[in-house]
């Protein structure tokens, strides 16, 4: 089923999550891998729903989570940027999650896409930013 | 900020819950009280979210929860029959919560408002499907 605009992001409101992590990694030149991605986690019930998700934006992969829970991710940079990043902008969260998507807006726009998260001084300001997200604080 | 029809349903389908309590009541004739209540519980810091939606359908009210958790809630059993359950028939919910709602709404509808659940009969049957409900079985 096609999915509506506001209902996504009711449900993402509720339910999706904007993450970066930092990694380490041996085979970068600083040594750390910069991961950002948006999940949204259900009960492997509703796996339907995150099957038209994934339908809905074209890009993404359903996995399986921990526990009886699946997981709706997209982790390539490019879908970030192109169709994950400008869905939110054109239609904005209602609840303090906009601040996370803010920051994590942020990190692939202004940061990531100019391959500034190889550069240390990059990677720090990225590492500073990251640290304030998914803990309620609101920008 | 007025919410859409849509987003509500997003949201409800990622953080509401249709509940039928039963308590123990000296008071009622069968000591038993049947409660439905609809609920949407979220963080401290998203409590404007949750009077939104106290001022988009005009009823219910916003409360503590446990922990760092405030919930909207409408008890009221005209509110319920009136205001919530015309929403949600109206804009049906996508994931398997529908089949929550949809039970929720026999009780309501089927029963308490035609006052089943003050006779036996009526009071075991809707003990008999509030006891399917939030299991995550669809129907």
């Amino acid at each position: 089923m096609r999915l509506k605009n506001d209902w996504i992001n009711g449900f993402v409101d509720g339910e999706g999550c904007f993450y970066v992590g930092i990694n380490n990694n041996d085979l970068m030149a600083l040594k750390v891998q910069v991961l950002p991605e948006f999940a949204v986690v259900k009960h492997k019930r509703d796996v339907k729903v995150l099957y038209d998700l994934k339908d809905f934006f074209k890009c993404g992969l359903v996995k399986k989570n921990r526990d009886n829970r699946m997981c709706y991710v997209v982790r390539k940079l490019k879908d970030l940027f192109n169709i994950i990043i400008p869905f939110f902008e054109k239609c904005p969260l209602m609840t303090t999650k906009k601040s996370n998507f803010l920051r994590f807006r942020w990190i692939v726009k202004s940061m990531m896409i100019k391959k500034y998260h190889l550069k240390a001084e990059g990677l720090e300001k990225i590492i500073s930013v990251k640290n304030k997200m998914n803990r309620g604080t609101i920008l």
